[in-house]
C-alpha cells in the first residue's frame, strides 16, 4: 500500500491568515480538509479546537492531520507538524474471549509496527463467556469486567507502543473486532438480554465511539470503530473475517469457518451471504481443555503418533519444551490418536491401545500427550476421556452446521470450491486432521485456505483502507442469519456427526483408505 | 406552536422484542426514530445506550424520545417513558459581557418555563471585554474565565429548574448566542488571536457540542449549538438576532441595529445581507458608566427634563429607589440633557444651565442626576464629563456605520423602511431619544421596531424550530462583513458625527424643530 493512498492522513499547507483572509483557523483548517477529503463535513472536537491556534502557528501552517471517517463525514483526530517525526498510528483489536490480539500500524502507508496479545483478563472471573455473562449480573459485575478488559487493553497498548518507539497519544484510530458478547463487555453493555429468550443485544451497530469515552488510552481525539454485530450468537469478529476474506467479493460461493467456542459460519459470494453459528462447546478454546492454552512459545501445535508403533511426535512452537496444547494441536492429536486406535469411533479411549499411556485422575480416564519428565510444568500433560468427549461433540456441531448451511441453499459440501479456515487461537488448524475427525468435509485439501486471526486482519484492514470501512455496514446487512434452533432435522444430523469421521463413512473416503492402510485396521 | 410542531421530542411505541424478531435494542429505536424522523442517521452515545435495556424494558417499549440535529443526520439526547411526569426542556442563553440571561422552554410545544438572568462572573476579572481577553494570556487565565462563566452559568440553571420544578438533567438541548470573545472565553478557546492583527478566531463555526463536553450541569447526553460567529467582531449574538427578527426574510431591505460595547448592524432582506461592527466604547454598557447597570428594580430606565424649569423626572423599573441607571436610560438622559440646553452640542455640561446639579470629583465635572438623599445608594447618582464625551463618540460611531453600510449599497438611511432595535440590556432604547443625540437617524419613530433581547430570542427560536435551525449556518454564510478600518471616508464621517445630532443639522430636522420651540433656544 502506497503512503499516497493512506485513507486517514492528510498533509495539508495552509495560508497563512491575514486582513485580506482572516478566516478562523478551525474554519480554515476544515475547509482545507473538505477539499482534500471530498467531504461535506468535517468535526473538530473543542479540546482539539481548544490546541489549534498553538499548533497551526507553531508549524507554521504547515501540519499533517489525521482524519477518521464519522457517519457520511468525517472528523479530525489530530494534529501535528507537517515533519513531525513520529508516525500517527492506528491499532486493530481482535477481542477474544479467551486472548486479546493487538496489531500496531503506521497510518501513513499501512505499515505494520508491532503486534501484542494478552490472556483476556476476564478470565479471572471466569474462563468461559457464560460465566462472564452471568457475572455481569451482580452488583458492580459489568463495571468489573469492562475494567478488566480496558485495563488489561490499555497496559498492552502501552507495552506496544513502548516497544515500537511510539507514544499511545500518537494513536489516532482504532477498530475492535470481537463477538457480541465480548464487544458489549468492552462497551459496558449489559449482556443480560443477549442469554436471555428472545436473545436482544444492546446494540448491533455501536459505529464509531470516542476513545476517551470508552477510557482507552490513546489519543484523547482518536475515535474507535467497533465491527457491529448480526445478533447475539454472531459477532464483529466473523464480520472482520467476511472483510478480510473478501468472501463477499467473490464470483462463486466459498464458506468462511471460524472455529471457537461457537462455531462460526459464513457461506456466500458477491451475490449474497448466509451465516450461522452454534455453540461447538469449549473444547477447542486455550484453557478449557486442562492443558489447553493459546499458541504461544512450548504450546503444543502439531502432534503425530506412528500408527504402528504408537510413538508420540510432538512439535511446539519455538520447539521449547512442551507446556500446554492450542486448538490446533488438540484437533491433530485427535485425529492422530484415532488413526492409531487409540480412541475408537465414538471418541473413546481404547485401552488397550493406549497401554501405559493410560492414567486415572479423580476416576476419569486421561491419556497422556507428555510425560511429566518430559514437560516443562513438571507434570504429565494430559487429555481426558471428558474433554475428548467435549471434542467430538464439538466436531459434530461444526460438521452439522456446515452441511445445514450449505443444503438450507441448495448446495452440497463438495460443490464449496474454497473453505477459509480462520484460525482463532493463532494455530493454523490442519485440514487433514480435521478431517480425519470429521470436523470438515473429506474435500481435496488445497480447496481450505487458511486464514490467520482473520479477526485481527479485518480489523486492520478497516484501518488501511477507507474502502474498507464503507463495506463494513454493506457486508452486515447483508447477511442472512440462519437460526439453526428452528431447523427440524439439525439434531438428527448432529447425533449421525458424533462418530469419527461419521454415521456415514462414506462422506469420508480418504479417512477410510486411511484407516484400511493401517496396521491395526 | 402546537406540540405536534416540536422539533425535539418523538413518542415512539417499539413493537418488544421476540424469537421472530430480535433486532438488538438501540437498532430496533433507531429504526422507529429514523422513520418519524426522516433521518439518514441517528446517533446514541455509549453511556445512554447503556441504560437502553433497562429504560426500554421499564417503560414497556413506550417512550419518549428527545433528540436534536447533528449534521445531516441526529442525535438521542434522551429517553423517558412516555407517561413520563417532567417535560423535557430546552435552555436558551444569551451570554453577554455584562448580563447572561436564561430561558428555559418546555422542548415539546416550546412554552416558557421560566426565565434567569446572573452578572457575567467574568466581569470579577475585568468589567470589560479587552481586560478579560487580556487576562486570558496570562497563566491560567484563560481557565479561570472559562470556569467563573461556566460556574455561574451552573448556579443559574440550578436555580431557574428548582423554580420550574425540573431537574437540571431534564434539559436534553442548549443553544448559546454571544458575541465572538464570549464565546471563545464560553467554549475555552484562547482568544489571543482575536485582538491582534489580523484578527482570527480560533473558529466560526463551533456547531453543536456535548454539554459534558463543556462542563454544563445538564442531562449528560444534551446537546449544545452555539450560534456560529462572522469574525472577531461580530459574533452569534448577531446572527440570533437576524433569525429572530426575521431580516433574512424581508421582501424589502431594513436594518438590525444592535446597540452595545459593539456598534453592530445588518442591513439586507431576502436578497443580501450586508454587516458591520465597530467599537462603539464602553459608554452603553452597564458597569461601564460610574452609575451604570444593567436593567433591574430600581435602575433609571427613563429621564425627562422640563426645559423651562430643568426639573429631572426620573423613571425607574418598578418604581424603586433609583440605584443606577442603564444604557437606554443614559440615551434618555443625554437627550434630555442636550434638549435642555445642559450640554453643548460637543456634549460637554454647560455650567450655567447646570447649577448647583454640577459637581468636581477628582477634578473631573460631574452631573448629579439623582441626588444622595434620594438614591438608594446613599451617594450621589451622577455621570461625569468622560462618560459624556464616551457616549457622544459612541454615538458618532453607531450613526457613522449606519451611514457607511447603507451609502455602500447605494441606499440612503432615509429609504430604509423598518429599524429593528435590540435591546442588549433590557431597557428598550427610546428611539426619540437617540434620535435627539444623533445616534440613529431622524426618521419616522414608526419605522423603529424594539426587538428586546434578539440575542435571547433567536437562541430560543433555534430551540423551537428545526426550520430555523437549518437556517442559522445559511444565514451566517449569506452575510458580506463590510471592513470599517479600510474604509477611506469613514474616519471623516464619524467626526462629522461627533457634534450633537449632527454637524450638519439639516439631517435632523425634528431635532431642530425641537429645539427652536424650547425657552432657551
Amino acid at each position: 500500500m502506497s503512503p499516497s493512498s493512506s485513507p486517514w492522513i492528510r498533509r495539508v499547507d495552509l495560508i497563512p491568515p491575514s486582513l485580506k483572509d482572516n478566516t478562523a483557523d478551525a474554519d480554515r483548517l476544515v475547509a482545507a480538509l473538505r477539499k482534500k477529503l471530498a467531504a461535506e463535513w468535517v468535526d473538530i472536537d473543542v479540546d482539539l479546537l481548544a490546541q489549534l491556534p498553538a499548533i497551526l502557528r507553531r508549524c507554521d501552517y504547515r501540519v499533517r492531520c489525521s482524519v477518521f471517517r464519522y457517519r457520511n463525514g468525517w472528523v479530525l483526530t489530530g494534529v501535528d507538524c507537517a515533519d513531525h517525526p513520529r508516525p500517527a498510528a492506528g491499532l486493530a483489536v481482535d477481542l477474544g474471549t479467551t486472548r486479546v490480539v493487538l496489531l500496531l500500524i503506521d497510518c501513513a502507508g499501512g505499515r505494520t509496527l508491532g503486534e501484542q496479545a494478552f490472556d483476556n483478563p476476564q478470565i479471572a472471573v471466569g474462563p468461559d463467556v457464560l460465566t462472564r455473562l452471568h457475572h455481569a449480573d451482580s452488583p458492580g459485575g459489568l463495571r468489573e469486567l469492562t475494567d478488566l478488559m480496558i485495563g488489561g487493553l490499555n497496559r498492552s497498548i502501552g507495552r506496544l507502543c513502548r516497544s515500537a518507539g511510539i507514544e499511545p497519544a500518537d494513536i489516532c484510530a482504532v477498530s475492535v473486532a470481537g463477538n457480541t458478547a465480548m464487544t458489549h463487555l468492552f462497551l459496558g453493555l449489559e449482556p443480560r438480554w443477549l442469554i436471555r429468550e428472545p436473545y436482544i443485544p444492546v446494540v448491533n451497530r455501536p459505529g464509531v465511539l470516542k476513545a476517551a469515552d470508552l477510557g482507552i488510552e490513546v489519543s484523547p481525539f482518536a475515535r474507535v470503530l467497533i465491527f457491529p454485530n448480526i445478533g447475539s450468537y454472531f459477532g464483529g469478529d466473523l464480520i472482520a473475517g467476511i472483510l478480510f476474506s473478501k468472501l463477499h467479493q467473490r464470483n462463486e460461493p466459498a464458506l468462511l469457518v471460524d472455529v471457537g467456542t461457537n462455531a462460526e459460519v459464513v457461506l456466500g459470494y458477491k451475490d449474497w451471504l448466509i451465516g450461522c453459528a452454534g455453540a461447538a462447546g469449549p473444547a477447542l478454546e486455550g484453557g478449557m481443555t486442562q492443558m489447553g492454552m493459546t499458541a504461544g512459545p512450548g504450546v503444543v501445535d502439531r502432534v503425530s503418533i506412528d500408527p504402528a508403533t504408537r510413538r508420540f511426535d510432538i512439535h511446539t512452537i519455538d520447539e521449547k519444551t512442551p507446556r500446554g496444547i492450542c486448538g490446533s494441536g488438540v484437533i491433530d492429536l485427535a485425529a492422530q490418536l484415532f488413526l492409531a486406535g487409540m480412541i475408537d469411533i465414538r471418541g473413546k479411549l481404547v485401552s488397550a491401545a493406549c497401554g501405559d499411556r493410560l492414567a486415572l485422575i479423580e476416576d476419569i480416564r486421561h491419556l497422556v500427550v507428555v510425560p511429566a519428565e518430559q514437560s516443562a510444568t513438571g507434570r504429565d500433560l494430559t487429555i481426558s476421556q471428558a474433554e475428548l468427549d467435549s471434542l467430538v461433540r464439538s466436531k459434530a456441531a461444526m460438521y452439522t452446521i456446515l452441511e445445514t448451511l450449505t443444503m438450507t441453499v441448495g448446495l452440497d459440501l463438495s460443490e464449496i470450491g474454497t473453505f477459509y479456515v480462520a484460525g482463532t487461537f493463532g494455530c493454523f488448524i490442519n485440514p487433514r486432521s480435521a478431517i480425519a475427525i470429521g470436523m470438515l468435509p473429506d474435500l481435496p485439501l488445497e480447496r481450505y485456505v487458511p486464514l490467520g486471526n482473520s479477526s485481527l486482519q479485518g480489523a486492520a484492514l478497516a484501518l488501511r483502507s477507507a474502502a474498507a470501512i464503507d463495506e463494513i455496514d454493506r457486508i452486515r446487512d447483508r447477511i442472512t442469519y440462519l437460526e439453526l434452533n428452528v431447523n427440524p432435522d439439525f439434531m438428527n444430523r448432529f447425533s449421525a456427526a458424533k462418530f469419527l469421521p461419521h454415521t456415514d463413512t462414506g462422506r469420508f473416503p480418504s479417512v477410510q483408505s486411511q484407516l484400511k492402510d493401517l496396521p491395526h485396521a
